[in-house]
């Protein structure tokens, strides 16, 4: 049998990259989430999907709205995924003067200066016990530039080359 | 309109682990590849999802088999991601000539000294596309230790630390 704790401590050396997810609420306000758990899907059509914990209330104002950003952090906005992540004590639309935020061509945060930003539609939910799987249809892209944050080992870094 | 080229570009930038994935096929034969687009999903039941895209045999055979191991290669062993990837030219078995593997609780390939190594069972397979979406429940873990691999903007690193 396998523990929660054993699973949590092995799966913290799997590395990521830090994405900010947001959306906008019911009553217009901004709201977002650093996520880790962000894939690519298909490219053709554009998709990726987000992993959220259902006792945020990220995951049910996603499904409301039917559009969320993924914005990539990028190697100089450790502070954007530090905000966003609850450690400063930013709490809703207050996380949004933390780096400089937009609205994008759907209206929802789009952050400047990321390494990547994917404005998303909603094409399917998969509930899985405690978070949503959200899959995202890309309707807009703003390319930017590497390196991005990563997360690894509960600490934030960069990639270095390695020699193989 | 968003293209899969650009899409494609924009999502180098999404820095990730290097993981492979493995299973038996139904002639008992070893099968596995590299794969990024993998991620922690619930710990209460440990859980995880992959990503495979359709056109390789390995997403039909896992959900044949109904087990998978996910090995999170370490940073000294990028012949082993590199391999699994089909960039050495070896093909089927004779990709588990490249680090040591043995065989793990449920009889799946797991790689030894990985940085981590979770045995799997299918719970759930969501079709998307070009892709299958695999979710696992984890039956059997094997600590390591990291730092491991990086894939990020087409090369493999490792993890920094960035002064913030």
């Amino acid at each position: 049998m396998v523990s929660g704790d054993g699973f949590r401590r092995a799966m913290r050396q799997l590395a990521s990259g830090v994405c900010v997810i947001a959306t906008r609420t019911r009553d217009d306000k901004r709201c977002g989430l650093t996520a880790t758990a962000v894939t690519s899907l298909t490219a053709d059509p554009p998709s990726l999907l987000v992993c959220i914990n259902k006792s945020t209330w990220l995951g049910s104002e996603i499904e409301r709205s039917g559009r969320f950003s993924v914005n990539l952090i990028g190697h100089a906005q450790a502070e954007v995924g530090k905000a966003f992540a609850g450690m400063t004590g930013h709490v809703g639309e207050e996380r949004f003067a933390v780096g400089r935020w937009r609205d994008g061509h759907t209206g929802i945060p789009v952050l400047a200066d990321a390494t990547g930003a994917f404005e998303c539609r909603v094409d399917q939910v998969v509930r899985r016990d405690t978070h949503l799987v959200v899959f995202g249809l890309v309707e807009a892209i703003v390319e930017g530039d590497g390196p991005g944050l990563i997360y690894a080992d509960g600490d934030f870094g960069i990639c270095a080359p390695v020699s193989v």
